[in-house]
Formats: C-alpha cells, sequence, structure tokens
C-alpha cells in the first residue's frame, strides 16, 4: 500500500501537524503551541512533540513516508534553517532534519509557508485542473508562491515569488526592503490597515468609520476596514478601492510576467471574501496585455488555513523523500 | 544515427535557415528574401523555397527530423498563424505546417521568435549551465523569452514573457497597449530614440548630440545614441542613463518574480555593448529583493542573429518532433 506523509505548518502561534494519504484525504489534524518566545530549540521540541503525537494516534510510523515542513523564510535541503523567519527568534540555524531522523527514522523535507500553500491549492484548492498558478497570500507581507507546468516553481536559491515586493508605485510608500512603492505597502493587511489611517487623516468626511480609526489608530486592521466597507461605510470603501487598485496592478504585471491560468489570492485580508476577488478581475484588465488577462481568472483561496499543513505533506509526496 | 532538424527564423526582411545536429553543431546557413509586402502567400511560398535549399544542400531530407520555425507573433500548435505579426501583411489566417508536411513529408513546429532565441541562449550561448534565465530582445519593442527549470516556459497560451509590457513609472508614456510607463517606451529602440528626442528639445546644453539629433529629428535612432555616448557626449549619456535606470526597473521586478540566474540582454539596442550590461548590473541592486539581485547577473546574449535560426531547429528536438 501507499504510505502516508506527515505535514507540519509553522505558525508563529500554533504548530499545525497531519497525516495526508496520496489521494489527498488527511487524518488526524493535531495542534501544539509553537512557543515561539522561547527560542529556536524549544520550537525544534515541540515540532518532534507533534510528529510524536501524529504517530501516537496513527498507531505505528511503518505507514509513513517521510514528513515536510512549511516554515517562514527558508530551511535548506541540508535541514539547516538560513533565515528570513524575523518572528522565531533562535530559529535561524537550527538543523531540524536530523533530529527527525534520529528519532524517528523519517526522512524529512521543508518549503516556505506560503510556497507549500501554493502546491496544496494547485493539487487539492483553487488551482485545480490548470498548469500555470500564481497565489498570493495576503498577510502582514504578500508572499507568493508559483505553480508553472503543474510544479512549484521556486527558482534556483528558493527564491522565487517575492510579489510583494515588487513595485506598483513610483516614488510611492517606502518599505523596509529599501525600495519605495511596494505592492505589500497597499495591498497587505498592514498596507491597508496603514492606508486606512492616513485617508482618515486627510478626509473631511466624517464617517462612522473615521471616526473608529480615530478612536483606534494602533488597533485598526484590515478586517476593521472591510467590516465597515460591509456596512457600506463612503471612506471604508475608497480605502478599499485604493488598496484593490494596487493589487490589481500587481497582478497584471504577474499576467504579462507568467500569463498565468488562475490568480489565487488567499490570506487573512481575503477573509472579507467575494468584494476583492470581484474588484480585481473587474479591473485587471487596463494592467496587463489583455489576451493575457482574458485567458487568467482571479480567484479566491479554498483551503484556508488548512493550504500550508497540506501542502508541506504534499510536498513528500513530490520530493520523492523516500526512507532509507 | 540521431537525425537533424531544420530552423527557419522569420525576419521582416530574410528569411533564415539553417540545418542544426543534436549536438549543436550547424550547417548551411541560407538566406531567402522574405518578400513580406506581397502577402502571407508568397511567404509561405518563400518558407518551402528556403526548405528545398536547405534539402539540397544536404542531399537527402532522410537526415532531417522536422522543421521548426521562430517567427514573429504566435503559430497555433495545428499550424495556424494566430496573429500578433503586425509587419507581416496577411500572414494571420494561414496554414504553415501542412504544406511543409505535403511538400517534404516532414513534421513542424513553430514558436515566437524571441522565445526560441531564448532557447537557443540557454543551450547554446549566454545561458549555459544555469536553470532559470529570462531573456530580453530589446529591438523595436521589448520582448521576452524565459526558461524555467531548463525548459522554455510560454504559459497555457503562449503569452508568457509580455515583460516589455510591464509598468515601470507610473503614470508614465503612454503605450499602444493602453497602459502608461511600459518599459519599451523607455529602453527599446524606440523608446531611447524618443527619450532622446525629448531630451534634447528640453535640455539648455548645446553639445554635438543636440545638434545631430536637431537636424535628424525623425531619423534619430538607438545606435545614434551610444555612438555619441562612446564620444562621451553628456546628453546621450542622460539618455543612456534614464533608459537604463527603467530596464534596470524592469529586471528588478522580473527578479523578484522569477529569480532567474541569469537575466540575458539581447536585441539590437545591445550593439552598443557592455556599457549597458554595466550600468544595469550597477543598479538593479536597488529594485529587487537583494538576495536575489546578489545570486542573478545581467549578461549580454551571445549568438547575436543567429539566436533565432538556431532557437528554432532546437525547437524540433525539444517537441520531441518525429516524423511518422
Amino acid at each position: 500500500m501507499a504510505k502516508s506523509a506527515i505535514g507540519i505548518d509553522l505558525g508563529g502561534t500554533n504548530l499545525k501537524g497531519v497525516i495526508l494519504n496520496p489521494d489527498g484525504s488527511s487524518r488526524h489534524l493535531t495542534r501544539v503551541p509553537t512557543e515561539a518566545e522561547k527560542g529556536g530549540q524549544k520550537v525544534l521540541e515541540n515540532i518532534l512533540l507533534l510528529i510524536r503525537k501524529l504517530l501516537e494516534k496513527e498507531g505505528t510510523s511503518d505507514t509513513i513516508n517521510g514528513v515536510g515542513i512549511g516554515s517562514p523564510g527558508f530551511i535548506g535541503s541540508d535541514g539547516v534553517v538560513i533565515g528570513g523567519a524575523e518572528n522565531l527568534p533562535g530559529w535561524k540555524g537550527m538543523q531540524v532534519f536530523a533530529p527527525i531522523k534520529e528519532r524517528f527514522g523519517l526522512n524529512a523535507t521543508a518549503g516556505n509557508d506560503v510556497t507549500v500553500a501554493a502546491l496544496a491549492e494547485s493539487r487539492f484548492g483553487a488551482g485545480r485542473g490548470v498548469d500555470n498558478v500564481v497565489c498570493l497570500a495576503l498577510g502582514t507581507g504578500i508572499g507568493g508562491g508559483i505553480v508553472i507546468n503543474g510544479n512549484l516553481y521556486t527558482g534556483s536559491y528558493g527564491m522565487a515569488g517575492e510579489v510583494g515586493h515588487i513595485v506598483v508605485q513610483t516614488d510611492g510608500i517606502p518599505c523596509k526592503c529599501g525600495q519605495k512603492g511596494c505592492a505589500e505597502q497597499y495591498a497587505s493587511a498592514t498596507g491597508i490597515a496603514n492606508m486606512a489611517r492616513n485617508l482618515c487623516k486627510q478626509t473631511d468626511q466624517d464617517t462612522p468609520f473615521v471616526q473608529f480609526i480615530r478612536n483606534n489608530p494602533e488597533m485598526v486592521s484590515s478586517k476593521d476596514v472591510y467590516d465597515h466597507v460591509e456596512l457600506g461605510d463612503p471612506v471604508a470603501i475608497e480605502v478599499h478601492q485604493q488598496s484593490m487598485a494596487m493589487l490589481a496592478r500587481l497582478c497584471g504585471i504577474l499576467c504579462n510576467a507568467f500569463a498565468p491560468d488562475r490568480i489565487i489570492l488567499g490570506g487573512g485580508v481575503l477573509e472579507a471574501g467575494h468584494i476583492i476577488i470581484e474588484e480585481v478581475n473587474k479591473t485587471i484588465g487596463e494592467h496587463c496585455w489583455e489576451a493575457i488577462s482574458e485567458r487568467c481568472t482571479i480567484v479566491r483561496a479554498e483551503l484556508g488555513e488548512h493550504a500550508g499543513v497540506l501542502g508541506s505533506a504534499q510536498l513528500v509526496f513530490e520530493d520523492k523523500i523516500t526512507q532509507e
């Protein structure tokens, strides 16, 4: 019988684990706290704890092919954390694969969290049935995952898809990366909240949303914006439209570069749902070669918070990791 | 013995043909006039004439595996010209593959001219030895060819790599595509000549280049600009720097999207040579995630005008066309 794979999704608050069958069905979804604040060694111990819990539920490790880990930043093919995970102090430099092999006799592989989510959407979610897909995760920043000719594309060093740092406004808002006008300054959760604060400072209108922001200037989130969009607040709608115009520019650039069959939008910001998808679909034709946008659909991610853990497990099958 | 392939490069003035061996060596380079102004049927007859000449030089068609055609615009997999070749009146709608099969018993395949040039550079030129390459052809416009994981990537409809229409200047120079600020408005041969005309209108300086432009406002070319750059003319140098700043923005966007190992610059504009490569390499780090640009080299195309005909022939091997 074909073996299954363990997937681990390394989040800032929780570690999520699951066992995935080759046919896409899964079992034993399990969570343990990440305890990121206690340092890299503790995070690794919690990963090992989660694997042990999954194997206990499974009753054996004989049915398991390997372990896939989806993580912020990059883990090298040798199992050492290379970096790019600012929310996990002491995580950089950790050797992740060796202790999994030693403790459980299982080989491990790893991918960036957005990349593995793109793999899951391509196989089991909004990218099913097409070959070329770009996934955007609109969260604190904007991450990108790319599937080309049916396979994950990460570039020679795992760095392809830095789409949040594509410039969409010349001489726009300064970004921590050193450029100005990066897409994530406008259309990430953080970017939308900042746009809301700025617009409320400038506007003469006195709507419920403007009052809300003035009372909660530091606490405002993209969810607050979309809650007020739902209520028809004109200033919130203007923030939404300005942000989505920038997202449409980014999607247009990605169309001209990749000519994908679908662009899949996911991440926390998309909890506002269909309104974002509609807005971007409406305007993307203005931002790229129209013959391309006519053949590309903007769709919402389907797997929600499970994309990461399913994609991490799927990585085991696609990297063709096998136990020695 | 492994068979060879015929490559045909369909240019506006000449058709070029060659016979390519699987090991990359070639023979019998031959040219015939395209006679584009006489319409699509005449162009097709000239393609058939060129194939006949090549087979006469070869002495047999038994050594030939198939015919690959590199053409502006798109030819569908059924052999019908889909469009996008404005310089070839009456070419759209022509059936190209069937007459080649009928006359010579050879199967045919086709690719966009910039795409097949990228394939050639990847196999025999400036992209040898790496997996991920973006090629830019700086001519009348800017075309893009993409090699990913060692294979040509053209998207599901052959449209990937419309990089000339990626916006690099918000609300910039209007483009015929309907957008404003497309890269090809600044860094194509046409774009550079336009920038030169505009700058010479505005400048207070009275350099030899300014006088040259004033005397030849309609005739100026990117070559004129680079001839005066060579002579140290400060206004010509300013045009060069402004254009290359825009090209660096485009290359930065492509780095963030693809994280390629190399970006290969070719086309007529590059006849000015190393100065363009140097300028873009110097500034690209400002226009993308620096960890990516540090791992990506900007290089000059190596195959010059032969890239198209070699890539067209190579397409025969890689599309695995075989005679029935």
